[in-house]
């Protein structure tokens, strides 16, 4: 009987440390050996010519989420989790909804029911809208004890966000619990004055919603997040940062020696406020939140990337599709911009243009790129080192990556249940040749093969090790 | 017939741009020339030894203000003059109340009267507390009309404290009008939960008050008043900065170009929060908000005024007593520190503190001691050339500084209503010999006299010219 | 008999802190009063609708200066002053040369009764380009007792350029006289190595300049001037600062508290590298050290004296012709840039450029103008309150400005006995109308009338009041 | 036959991006697998409970160094071989002398031959004291190709020090040759006038050593190499940061994207200016360059550490006994401080007390440890993957690290040639427990075996890959 159940064999093995060429030996779905070659195995797979590198580790996808409304979002966790493969990410984490006036722990069940029903391995942030007394002291304890281990705050969107009291609420119970915060920061009352003072001025269009929220609206939700993070000491997670005024808070308080961790996403490094003026209602599918801003701001996230102030790229994976009833146009074709759902789908092409506009394009290295799309995520969401590393003892997620594949992004391509991409049409070089999750390869050369209900349901463990700074018993810091 | 009223002879005549020793000729209440030589006065004033410095103007004073529970502050206008003159003041800008439910034109005629009894020139801050559509859109415009030119808002206390859209309303209305708005920038929220976490801990002493609002609540607060009015495009004036974290949001807006000013008051380079932890209740003297912080935070101040960051010292002189009905210990002298009134008096106090800390210490030279205390604070809210210099045409308001006169502050000597003063037993360098309002001689050696009723309104002009930043007529900047 | 000699009436008077509508008198040269109406003068000077300010003081001239190789600069102290008096400035400061091998003082006679031939008030820098033990310990005592206050150091040019060691023994000779050091910062070594590879590549033209002197060759010789300024403890000003990077030195510096003040040009906000590629030879009329960058970097040189890190604007004016056996072209048309003479003409453009540029433009404040011009140049090189400032007691050195006029500069009107102005074309709004030197009218409409010899030697005193940090009478610090 | 030479089992194998508890497979002298359980080995080694660490690199070592006056350091190759391993160290990077007037390529092969009688695997810095074109243009090359990929330059010492222009030179060769630059920062002339000051003063204690050179010297020379490799875009390390104010020039040039690395050593978070200061000479002890500076310095150290800054820790050992004719002490107990032999041992010491300082007390993480003292000087250096790393194919450099123990450092555990250790006393908590080099036991328990000979000598490839800045051919960017 072979040593192990695979081996891959003569890859450039990259990590976010370095690189070897070397050999993998896969065993029990797991990481059994790195050497410079691995003896028998049940089957081999030859990656002379490819890197070879940690499973994608997408830490920001809206998957099959139900709405207030009733709808649900149009991606399902089979449709997402191929998405996912196509693109080289393996594990996801996605987000159990609350509604005003609703508890928790009743869509914790249902959410992972959902869940299970993928191939995408998969955790969970828990949406707080609603931070009532009982939420926070009687279920929260429950869900966190399900290894739910980070609590997602809006700063803005009706009805969802919180003011900084509920927000100072949600921090308290996250710091109790040893749980992440992480928070969509954009502030609530400034976009809702902008955004009724130009429709009342006629300014309805998709390009609009740029307006109705420009940057400073970003930087004083990030500077206030952390700020109160501060004040409690408790660890935050700035989401989806689109410019260097936000990142800039960021890195003010990584410089003050805070907890504080900023990610960014692929729109936000290749999109602009100009695809929202596309003819007619196109713009529509360029519309998300924070609003892309332009060219040379992308330069700019670029260069906070590289500072390592934007330390996680993910997607912000929306599932909408552009017709159909819960689709962009569901209020027609001229429809205000703030009645058009806001989110982009982005799953399958994370990994693609981040190693395209930056390791392909001489930005970041390959160390960085694994880093930023797999370790970073999985240590930062307490998954490392079971996801986002290639060491023994890991899960077998693997990517096999074709670094001088050129190719168009076309919606075909990204294996969604949503009928259109932001991306199409945008030139990458580098491609996942195949995906191996768990030491099972869910896709080759474009074709997945996973079996619904094979993707595992993660509980997490705590983000990192954080130190209290002399705290007193009272959660009080001496002025 | 003399050509002057009143000749001064011989002192250093110095203003915020340099000194010179010559003399000076008031005519009918104003400056009518400076010179080598003034010929012929009814009067003449020696001060030869002495320094002749514009009269002060303290941009932030609450005299006689009516709280919302019908109680009136001790200090008339009457009493309060008295005070200014003897500490070098000649003009103060005061505070219009609005209460909640209330309007703000009822309020206006009633406090103008109560201005017009008292001996200092005296302007208005509108306070609004209640920017309902009627307040904003009918009221305000009168009370421009009228002369005040800034409008106060609170970020914090109960039940002044405005919510960010209420906040933007009064920024929009600002800038429709041309007004300067003054802002108290500590988060709401962020006391509260921290006031009542420690007072369910059984901290309740007045030294908790400093607990209760750490540097981190005053600096949230200051970065979002700022990234509104810049939001807005509306110039604002921070009022009564305690710290370096604060002051340095600040110095980042002026950086970025924007219109933001910073004030700092005296307790914020001589008092620290051990006062408030003085035995029994005395404390209770030394509470106002921000609360003092520490020595450390006194060089820190220094330097923020050094670089040009906080260019206005006011007083926000706060007439409470420590006994009596009004007074600090009104509940008690085992009052939690929630229910303590904030607040302290400093109008005549003020002037010798800056001479002293500042000039005398080495740490300002004379100029900046008359651009922080008398033509700063003129320009910002309008009241120059009026007021705030020395230079023809402009009021005869003048103080004649001893520089070298020792003093040991005491209550008596700041000639308030007030029992008590924060300063007592603090040993100053420097202070007025004289002060002379409107060309009339109204404080000599520490007398004061003066009519009651001879104070004048001063109906006030714009802050300064704006430019504005190609803004389009709705209000808008293109992101 | 008249109270005053002149009286000038209604003008807006402007100082560097403000500006009021009033007349002037004057009295045996000097300011005698300012008062809203000045009584009886034997000359009555209207100014409605003018500008009323101090004469312009230039402390970066080089007039009639001898050179090494025996020649004197073209233009004369009476062609200077005519061209200065054109342009609204009333006083110089000059620069007696050293040269290898040679005392100072045999130079300052000279150079002193060279300057008296003049009409300008004028005083002088030492330049220091040889520091002997005699230099220093006998003839630097003897010139600072005629009332030379600053001893100029070149880090560049061939032989003038100090090495460390020598600038160290400069810095120590100024500390212990109480001179300021002004400094030319840009890198020797670093401009040797670039010239001899770009002459040796053949990139010999006029437009090579720039290329030999990039703007880190500056930025480091500013920063290791104010490291060794800093290590001695001894005040300095940064001569001609073109671009953000040095300038960027300057502001740090002064974060840290230093004594370090930094001048700029009206050359670093007009012209650019592009000017020395005109065709031909003509770039040759616009070549100086160090060389012009580009108008992004003008914008960034306004922001810095908007941050008051520039406070001063001089006109390094420096007579060479483009013809002639002293111009540009001595060595010919075909000249490698290495060998052509450095130094462009200014004194009458420098006010109309910095006016122009700043006030007219809404880049700066007529008062900011005024500061930049006269009153900080006075101030720091010690000839403060005798000029730079309109005030009782000082000399009546003024210029009637009239703002709206709208000229296009040529070389006839600079009155300089230069063949060209780098200026020639360019259009500006405000220019002086009068020029008033100790009382006396010396220009009007253009047309310059004053006696040759009419100058005055100006002894300077001290920089400023210097307050040394707790140093060791052997003047360590510490470590 | 057993599939592996050694075992190791059962550690927690970390590197620089994370750890996973694991057994390593030792084959031929190379890291051949990493497994979660390894095969038959000729030799098991039980890892439990320490830590599996890469062997430490370091990259500046004075070892048995030929000084001009004839003498050669003390410590042999022999004896700091041991040293390294008695501390964990596997590899040094150590120094080809220049003098003054002679060539390196002498230098060379008498240099290697010494290196090849210790037991430490070796590699090479070219120090260049005197840059005649010879040694330039014909040596360098040379040295190059025998896998020598650095050049060392001292901006002080007598007489090894570069002007400017020398420097830019060596700079230019490097550059030339794909070299990197590393250099001794601190100002000659500076350090030359403060010493004679000193002397002259009588102030002759060892203890002046740290007044002789003070911070600002260190930041003058720091931003000057920065500069002047700005200018020829050539990449340098900046060796022995002793404090912020020099780091800080180096994180500002790595803002600017500069290719600049800066180096610290374990004296500058340990020792203190008040160490020389101690009764008697023994101060001498303690005397390196730059000086070590104060407690507050330390932590300051620390955060640029943590920031990245500071990215290499190497313990500049330097090979003088106290006594001895080549000691501290050689020119008597009297000696004045510029006599004293500058440099302290530090070999052994190095690798506990980063760890201890850093990891044990919580100011860096393992990771971190890991990537100071290993993996970033093998990677700048040139050195990496084949040292620095624990991956398939890297030589078996290893460290087996028992990070609990508890040791008081004496001269005795330094294992080397030198009569004292200027950490005696210091307690650390984490020791080498074993240490393999290329597959063999070389210490065990304190105990070292190893052949002398069996050192190798390292040729190094380039630093990195450097990406030109759009340079024409001859070198120059235009401005």
């Amino acid at each position: 009987m072979p040593e192990y159940d695979i081996a891959i064999r003569g890859g450039l093995v990259a990590t976010s440390f370095g690189a070897a060429r070397c050999d993998i030996g896969i065993k029990d779905g797991r990481i059994a050996a790195i050497a410079e070659r691995i003896g028998d195995a049940a089957q081999v797979i030859e990656a002379d010519g490819l890197f070879v590198l940690p499973g994608g580790v997408d830490t920001h996808c809206h998957i099959e989420q139900p709405e207030a409304n009733g709808t649900v979002h149009e991606d399902s966790f089979v449709t997402a989790s191929a998405s996912a493969f196509a693109g080289g990410t393996t594990s996801a984490v996605c987000f159990i909804p609350q509604f005003k006036g609703g508890g928790i722990l009743e869509r914790f069940a249902d959410y992972k029911a959902r869940g299970a029903k993928g191939m995408l391995d998969h955790a969970f942030h828990q949406i707080i809208a609603d931070p009532t007394d009982a939420v926070i002291n009687e279920e929260v304890p429950k869900v966190v004890a399900e290894g739910v281990r980070s609590l997602k705050v809006f700063l803005t969107y009706e009805p969802l966000h919180l003011n900084d009291a509920e927000f100072i609420k949600v921090l308290l119970a996250a710091r109790r619990h040893g749980c992440l915060v992480t928070v969509h920061c954009e502030n609530y009352d400034a976009i809702g004055w902008r955004t009724r003072a130009l429709l009342e001025a006629g300014m309805t269009a998709p390009k609009y919603h740029a307006w109705s929220r420009p940057r400073v609206v970003e930087r004083e939700a990030t500077h206030r997040a952390i700020a109160l993070a501060e004040l409690v000491d408790q660890p935050i997670q700035v989401f989806h940062v689109s410019c260097e005024e936000a990142a800039e808070e960021i890195a003010r308080a990584q410089a003050r020696g805070l907890k504080v961790w900023g990610e960014t996403c692929p729109q936000y490094v290749t999109l602009t406020a100009a695809h929202m003026d596309r003819p007619g209602f196109e713009g529509a599918k360029f519309m998300c939140s924070p609003a892309p801003r332009d060219t040379a701001e992308h330069a700019r996230i670029w260069e906070m990337i590289r500072r390592g102030t934007l330390d996680v790229v993910s997607s912000d994976h929306c599932g909408f599709s552009y017709e159909g009833t819960q689709g962009k146009a569901q209020n027609g074709r001229d429809a205000v911009f703030r009645d058009i759902p806001n989110g982009i789908p982005g799953l399958a092409a994370r990994l693609p243009i981040v190693f395209s506009e930056g390791v392909s394009k001489g930005r970041i290295g390959l160390e960085d790129f694994v880093k930023l799309t797999a370790t970073n995520p999985a240590r930062i969401m307490g998954l490392y080192p079971r996801k986002g590393v290639i060491q023994p003892g890991s899960d077998a997620d693997i990517v096999l990556w074709d670094a001088a594949k050129k190719v168009t992004i076309t919606n075909a391509l990204m294996q969604h249940a949503i009928d259109y991409t932001p991306y199409e049409g945008l030139e990458v070089t580098g491609w996942p040749a195949m995906t191996i999750r768990r030491g099972e390869v869910v896709m080759r050369d474009g074709k997945v093969q996973a079996e619904p209900g094979s993707g595992r349901y993660l509980p997490r463990g705590p983000y990192d090790l954080v130190k209290p700074r002399g705290i007193t018993p009272d959660g009080f810091v001496a002025p």
